[in-house]
């Protein structure tokens, strides 16, 4: 093994260990001495790749933004937008769900905590939010001009309230550790762009 | 001045200042001498008061749970129960707008902080959403059953969606500090309960 993918190795450890640390105990709650417990990687280690808890945080916010649009474009498989749209919002809620509704969205969860405190990350945190909302307003322009979706308001309008609704369902099924607000949310969500599907 | 008095004043006091440190800075980052030294109260008189922050914390949820269902209560005054909606829905946009969506929800805040750190403090935040949510679920069967409101899909759902998208329009609109994240979510709700009003 290489110096350079042993280096790799430690960085990816270390990014995905943060990420988990984050989203149960929050940014300020996490400090460089549990992500080295976390991890077993040595301080000077630790430090040599990362100056300081918040370069580590924006990495780590990167590799999250990097993951989770891989794993949502993957879902867009169909030639109907208003298809892709269902097929994306139901991989946001297995992801969830596969989670037992721990954790919540890390970019919701920064922009909670940090937004007056520390507006470099939480800027991050708010422009992965926003390439969702585009994403959405995307899919929807492409179903209206197809016919498919019958909407009065500008595709952005509804794309941002589907996101709000979606990171407040999130939040929601993760207080009551179940399911149902999330489910809900989007049933309300189909209902209103003509979706006929209603799942459990 | 009673004795009594004073000490309700400084309750109140204490109370109100750790509502404004918890919004910006969250639960984990506030201690107890950050209070003190915010409201300037004496230590002793502090933990004479609240006998630990977890215990003050509590009380202020309490507090903050009462404030803000007394004043959104306020908001319906309209025989219609579509208008009712209509006016709590603006009741939170201008609780909101006057912080210059700074500090969000303090009841969405804590449950994204201490969902799995401190169940105990966030299932008082998360009973607080229930109630809002309970609300709006009443005043929705209510519009079903006068005929208002027309609607394949029962009141609770749309109630916890409604919910969820003003909670999630709150947190794109303070990560932004801009209306319109939560103006967008409120226009497509007023779009889907068939309110015509859209205000910029």
């Amino acid at each position: 093994m290489s110096t350079q993918s042993r280096s790799e190795i430690t960085r990816s450890n270390v990014i995905e260990k943060t990420i988990g640390l984050i989203n149960t105990a929050g940014y300020t709650a996490t400090s460089m001495d549990d992500i080295i417990k976390e991890t077993g990687v040595k301080k000077g280690n630790l430090y040599f790749h990362f100056s300081s808890k918040e370069e580590l945080v924006l990495k780590v916010l990167e590799k999250a933004r990097e993951d989770y649009f891989t794993y949502l474009i993957k879902s867009l498989v169909f030639d109907s937008p208003l298809k892709n749209i269902e097929s994306l919002l139901e991989a946001v809620f297995r992801f969830h769900k596969s989670r037992k509704f721990t954790g919540g969205c890390i970019f919701g969860n920064i922009i909670l905590e940090l937004s007056e405190s520390n507006p470099r990350i939480s800027s991050v945190a708010s422009s992965a939010l926003q390439e969702w909302i585009d994403l959405m307003t995307d899919l929807l322009s492409k179903g209206i001009s197809l016919g498919e979706i019958n909407l009065p308001l500008p595709a952005g309008t509804v794309a941002e309230h589907i996101v709000a609704s979606m990171e407040g369902g999130i939040m929601l099924s993760r207080a009551k550790k179940s399911s149902r607000p999330l489910r809900d949310s989007m049933n309300t969500i189909y209902f209103m762009l003509g979706i006929k599907q209603s799942r459990a």
